[in-house]
């Protein structure tokens, strides 16, 4: 979760471990795989039905596809350990973001979906800042998103008093979290 | 997957499904929330274990804690629709990039973690772009990080060609790819 105290403290980076500097500098972080880590690229969700997550984050949300293949060659299978798959995948730019979201379905494997309940260790979630939370959340419910949280919730403790966050479902159940931020940080 | 041609593609946007424009301009964009996301703010991913999942993302790939918080009020419960959790999580923030990484362990709430391999509907991994993917590849390795690749593979077809990716796998099984992009798109 977060959008929450926790967003602000992200946005903000304001904590006490924060460490100076921008972290792009050799030697300003430890661990052995620092120094060769430039950027995030994407998050991938593999997906029952690309189709119909695709209606979900395209048609929906309105991400920009910029790419869409199937991938069967040997390399594919070798590298996400499935050999002789068939990969059915999308690139998708959210607004305003380096970070591209992929979606895959997996084919000619055994597959079986997970719960995607957050508490379970292993699952993932998105979260997207927006500008009117009740206003795209009315507009997912419409369009039929299932939703988690009963309502909007408005942090009534925390930095991000005055915010408001809101769960949603994809259509394999993986959380989508709306963020509106305080008006202080807008 | 990717950091195939998918990767490629996905960084010049030259797909012919791309449409004209950033994606920023209201219309420009279908669907009843496209004008209402503003950015993504973070990818999150639920452990079992918070402080060995700071391990690996500070310890071992290097990325910048900036917050660390629990969150045990009824509106985080609420949010995430389970009423009485205690939520210990952690934002960091991967070199050069907007999008955070939320940890979270959820306490307080029955919790079964789920099957993380990526042909299974719901699961997501993250990607990194990194310089050296041998030498990055091999750090992990040394520092008990678990393989999923067997080796880490140069596609040999696709405009990624001349790249190299290999995935590797979180404290949960949640798959980090990393991509070292061709020689011409670096």
């Amino acid at each position: 979760m977060s959008g929450t105290p926790v967003s602000a403290d992200g946005r903000h980076g304001d904590d006490s471990r924060s460490r100076p500097g921008d972290g792009s500098a050799a030697g300003s972080r430890g661990g052995p795989a620092a120094d060769g880590i430039v950027r995030m690229h994407h998050v991938g969700i593999q997906v029952a039905d690309l189709d119909r997550s695709l209606a979900f984050y395209e048609g929906i949300l309105g991400f920009e596809v910029i790419t869409r293949q199937v991938r069967g060659e040997a390399y594919a299978g070798e590298i996400v350990g499935y050999p002789g798959v068939e990969l059915h995948l999308a690139h998708l730019r959210p607004p305003n973001s380096s970070v591209v979201v992929e979606l895959t379905e997996y084919r000619g494997v055994e597959r079986t979906p997970v719960d995607t309940s957050t508490a379970n260790p292993g699952t993932a979630h998105t979260c997207y800042v927006v500008d009117d939370v009740e206003a795209v959340h009315a507009a997912l419910l419409a369009a039929g998103v299932r939703p988690v949280s009963r309502t909007i919730v408005a942090p009534d403790a925390g930095i991000a008093k005055g915010g408001k966050v809101v769960y949603v479902q994809d259509p394999d159940g993986v959380r989508v979290e709306l963020l509106q931020p305080p008006p202080s940080q807008t």
